[in-house]
């Protein structure tokens, strides 16, 4: 149930310093192989923290060795000597390898690793150098403690506002995906960074790698829409050791990271503390998978909804006048809309009573039928609460 | 000071019941001539409310010779039958000045109002029928009250959420631009519909005056961007009587148009009661002004950037994150930013300490410099605070 679940991964996890609550703060997670294939998908904003350069580097090869995170500092927005400490990290965890003697045997294996074998993830402030002595530090004695046991350690050392570490796991006949998340949901604090690691011990080719990848990703973290900020720190990184010595079909391993994926997302989104309400905004009948999309992302960024949703108001009109903004194909006078199956709204004007609506549970169910196509779409996200503003506005303090 | 400054125009305005508190919720504006040249700028939301939709319709022959606004309902998500209250509203006033005798003479000349002469503004909860009887009952009423005076009781009757009314005026030799807006500024409670008529009795075309209008709205009530979300209601109409006799020349009328909707910005601005801060944005040195627009608004619409400013906190990073969703034109490594003049990112990194920021005052002036152009544009915004949630969340209930 974690990321060393799958045969060839050893991890480990420790307090490094860097957290002024001195909890774990350092992560590092080994592929001890016989493969190392490996993919990433990135944040989308165009100001990258300087691990996320780095890492999106050293995965051009297609490869990688190990994975060193860190909380308690993001690096992003250092400028020059931001790259320079991230390059350095992946220095640092190297030479530990080389000078390591590896009680198992595995880290012997290990001694060859360089720099560019290592990807780095850090999550945290943003515009704060990282302490490197501290780091460097840490990672001397994080190399000793990796285990086939670390998985749980690892998993808390990424935390930053969360409240439980994320973990999560998948088993076929013969191999497995193991997967560890840091994030807090739709509560996002510190520009809800989200970072991932996943590990599988089935044989799968790098390209199909990359592509099972991106899949994942787009139908599960991509549709958490806590509050439209994009983080400059994202990354999901999938390694593959190939020690099952089972090469599933293509579609097994997708459907097998799909739920894993989804497992971790769902994960997140309960993670939500200032949330009062988990909103899940359903569109239906899109003329396109990227149109539900849209008006989804759409009602799922519009503050006035949920305020309301807080509120325990169902207010559809707020709900239209999102749809509205966006450039997806509808009529507004044929769009339904139900707050947990009350049809409140019917041909884009009123349905039945709103009274009939009762949000006083924690779950809320949304569901937009343009009736113009066939495709549909599931975004979820969380209301906007005082709790929402108070974490976001003593962050920093 | 007022709608009616500029001669020849009436307006009135009066309790007709709309609203719960029974404060005044219905006005009329009356173009006496001898033009009746009109422009209007509506919601681009795709979803409109009817009376958005009727005006519009109205107004293709660039000729208006009333505007009835009310408050207590916004007519919107109201189907065909919503439509059909719109144009009854417009008809039940033209049947009125039909019927009225006009104690200063002025009335007798509108007599031959039609329905497609009246332009119709509402604004108030979406998805609520409009009270007819009551309105009709309230239309009978407004057209004798009509006078020179009139201005005052028509702003007053278009305010929701407002703390006060807001009223502008402009005067040059011999001509002059009269103005009434209503809106709680960024707070925007009920989609912060913002309804805006403004009466000059200069000569100007028509198709100048459309023109003109257009301008004037993009650098002033386009430039205030509370949440991002867009009204279903809102419109700005202007009359123009061309009762002083006076043409000005256009570069002149457009310099007092653009001042009069200025000024009116900045009153909706000033209303934002459950704001702590009013944030200027302003961006410097972008390749376009498309470009320094779409940087502001990116930073105006961060939920994390706008809960730090009501934190008290310099958080340059998210102003940094906010800029890297946009497709502007930048290097994020020369990007500097500064807030009340301490430049606390230079580069894209760490610039000068963030403890010699001063947040504590009312008004926050951040400045992103992106050195890559000639070309500047200023955003307004408010910090997101306890009381913007608890407004929204209650608005309707």
């Amino acid at each position: 149930m974690s990321i060393t679940t799958a045969a060839g991964f050893l991890a480990s996890g420790l307090a490094a310093g860097l957290k002024g609550s001195g909890g774990k703060d350092l992560a590092l997670v080994l592929n001890t192989g016989p493969d190392h294939a490996a993919a990433g998908v990135f944040t989308r904003n165009r100001v990258k923290a300087a691990p996320v350069v780095w890492s999106q580097g050293v995965l051009r090869d297609s490869r990688l060795r190990a994975v060193i995170l860190n909380s308690g500092g993001a690096n992003a927005c250092t400028g020059p000597e931001g790259f320079a400490d991230a390059h350095r990290t992946a220095e640092v965890v190297a030479a530990a390898f080389g000078q390591s003697q590896g009680a198992a045997g595995l880290l012997a294996q290990s001694a060859d690793i360089g720099a560019i074998d290592v990807a780095v993830c850090s999550t945290g402030l943003i515009g704060v150098r990282l302490p490197m002595e501290k780091l460097t530090a840490g990672i001397t004695k994080l190399v000793p403690l990796l285990s086939a046991d670390g998985g749980p350690a690892a998993a808390e050392a990424i935390m930053t506002t969360d409240s439980v570490s994320k973990q999560a796991s998948f088993a076929d006949e013969g191999w497995s995906i193991g997967g560890m998340a840091k994030g807090a949901g739709m509560l996002a604090p510190g520009l809800a960074t989200m970072l991932v690691v996943l590990t599988t011990d089935a044989i799968v080719d790098q390209a199909l790698l990359r592509d099972q990848l991106a899949s994942a990703c787009q139908r599960s973290f991509d549709r958490i829409d806590s509050d439209g900020c994009m983080s400059t720190n994202d990354a999901v990184i999938l390694l593959s050791s190939g020690a099952s010595g089972v090469r599933p079909a293509a579609g097994d391993f997708q459907a097998a990271l799909n739920e894993t994926c989804a497992d971790l997302a769902r994960q997140l989104l309960a993670d939500a503390e200032g949330a009062a309400h988990t909103i899940a905004i359903e569109v239906r009948h899109a003329v396109s998978e990227d149109d539900a999309v849209d008006v989804g992302r759409a009602i799922a960024r519009s503050n006035l909804f949920k305020c309301a949703v807080f509120g325990q108001d169902p207010n559809w009109g707020r709900v239209l006048a999102a749809i509205g903004t966006t450039a997806a194909d509808f009529e507004p006078d044929r769009i339904d809309v139900a707050f947990n199956g009350v049809q409140v709204c019917h041909d884009g004007s009123i349905g039945d009573p709103r009274e009939l609506v009762d949000l006083s549970g924690h779950d809320v169910h949304v569901e937009v039928d343009l009736r113009n196509g066939r495709y549909s779409a599931t975004i979820w996200t969380n209301d906007l609460t005082y709790d929402y503003v108070k974490e976001n506005a003593e962050y920093a303090t």
